[in-house]
């Protein structure tokens, strides 16, 4: 099972809206396709999105007549703005759109440019799947023998094209014997916990409980959760870190319960532009997904309803950000100024 | 609109299950009912709990056939014991059952007993909703013009079978004409925020925005949210108070935040007998109702999933109970005890 397949011409993609009910791949071969994709949420998860507007881009190339290198990057452009367009918050799209446009602003024949493009792409993945390896075996070594861990959200293969970030952390872990076992929060509004992460904890046969975000406060007060694992979508320089909504209410719950708070994710994840998560956009998306769950309405009609995507854990509640990089601690600023040159420049 | 209505040999009920998308009653004539019912939380709210098997033992009375008043008690403590095994947690159906079979124990005509029971039902009924209607007015004093209040599950007219608790207190502010705005949390996995408090905010025509459990940490951070009052299932002597999962992580998140954290209750949820929250009784239920929402499946087939009714809120975290005796503030112990003795014994 592959989140993302580059086919040459096409994408393959395993449609993560359908999950757990239906495994059904999607094959796209326009960028408005991958547009839509991410818009709809069948490809979702920071990493993944990185991924899929790479060969989205590649996509969009193939699709441009001219043979004019100054057209094709103004056409390319537009192919680029309307991938940048889809989601706002995840680091990893725009890091992956602005790596393919400095490929697309070298050489003067167009056929080299879009192979150029597609190699470029194929790269992105490749190096987006080793990041999250590598972080994840250097996150499993703070995963005690015998523990419980509580995860949000979704961060396995499926939302990095790779390996997994804080999923990935876990399975490292557990591959390597340690005794695990993990709440997985089923991730109201959309359930990517009880639909998706907890699809891959099966079939990875790592022992799990579904909960709900509710629940998370209950078995931290019975001293039942030992550490708590997360992905991010932006990481500000400071290492304030957005991810999926509920993120920081658990950061809050880990810190009055003195349990370690991790955030894994690759170094593309990180913005070292913004100085603080006070400047992370924050997408809000439609009420219908609180109002609806799986298309049957949960609420009277009408209401007015709130849907923002991500929450912003400040740094304070942050013990540690795993990447591929490092794992780096208080003051973030410094070490992530650290890593980020190593690893990134 | 009516929770619950006696209509002489039979109990009027608004199955609260079918809420928002129909409004439909049922007719329920025998204690077994009256217990399905309980169960199947087709009448819910710890208040309303406590009226229902106060009419449940008085439908079971009905039904005894002997004329001896030995063998009455005898068949009737067996209709008790059915009753008090419906739900572990709310305080209120337990006091309720022990004031009935006080009465059940004086006099020697069953006709009579008979006749007591069902007017002691309808004056728990009526002590209730009198209660609820008291404490609102008591507590919506805390509550300032212009200011948003955040509020987990139900707690109006429908879980009280009376005026409501915490919804009580936001609505009589409101009727008060003071300016208010309320978020509403969705109140997984049950859902009776988004079903039923949307519903009722919705005909209060109270401004109020649905939102997922995991928002409210969102809200908070973002100044948005001036303070928090909920219900209770049982409040121990000490203050600490059992309510609705996802009650506990409110209040850590309220005390972060610095935000006034309100519980709404009548004495009848107190129970004086319960040294601290740790000895409260936490019904489990089915992982069904994680797993499933309006009975579609949501993760994959087999998984194990948690499923805590209720969770406990220590004391610290309380700024102050409402109660129709008045508003009991740290030390809670001296408070619960004086407002108890004055009002219920």
């Amino acid at each position: 099972m592959k989140a993302i397949e580059w086919l040459g011409d096409r994408v393959k993609v395993l449609d993560q809206t359908k999950l757990p009910i239906k495994e059904a791949y999607l094959e796209l071969s326009r960028y408005q396709d991958i547009a839509s994709a991410i818009l709809e949420l069948k490809i979702r998860g920071a990493p993944a999105i990185g991924v899929a507007v790479g060969y989205g881009l590649a996509l969009g190339a193939l699709k441009i007549k001219t043979g004019t290198p100054d057209n094709f990057r103004r056409e390319l452009k537009a192919v680029s703005r309307a991938l940048a367009a889809t989601r706002p918050t995840a680091r990893n799209l725009f890091r992956a759109l602005e790596r393919m446009e400095r490929v697309a602003e070298k050489g003067e024949d167009v056929e080299r440019i879009k192979q150029a493009l597609i190699n470029e792409a194929i790269a992105i993945h490749n190096e987006e799947a080793e990041a999250t390896l590598k972080l994840s075996k250097l996150g499993a070594e703070l995963l005690k023998d015998g523990s419980t861990i509580l995860t949000h959200c979704n961060t396995g293969p499926l939302a990095t094209a790779g390996y997994g970030t804080a999923l990935g952390v876990i399975r490292q872990a557990f591959e390597h014997g340690k005794k695990l076992k993990v709440f997985a929060t089923e991730t109201r509004p959309l359930l990517q916990g009880a639909r998706i992460t907890a699809w891959e904890l099966k079939q990875l046969k790592i022992p799990f409980t579904l909960i709900t975000d509710s629940m998370a406060g209950y078995f931290m007060s019975k001293g039942e959760v030992d550490c708590v694992i997360v992905g991010a979508d932006r990481i500000a320089l400071n290492g304030d870190t957005a991810n999926k909504l509920g993120t920081y209410t658990l950061a809050v719950l880990a810190k009055e319960h003195a349990i370690p708070f991790y955030v894994a994710a690759p170094l593309t994840t990180i913005d070292p532009a913004l100085a603080s998560g006070d400047e992370i956009p924050i997408e809000q998306r439609s009420p219908d997904e609180v109002t609806h769950i799986q298309g049957v309405a949960i609420a009277p009609a009408g209401i007015e309803a709130a849907n923002p995507a991500f929450d912003v854990t400040p740094n304070k509640y942050i013990t540690a950000i795993i990447t591929e990089g490092g794992i780096i601690r208080e003051p973030y600023g410094e070490g992530i100024k650290k890593y980020f040159r190593e690893v990134i420049t």
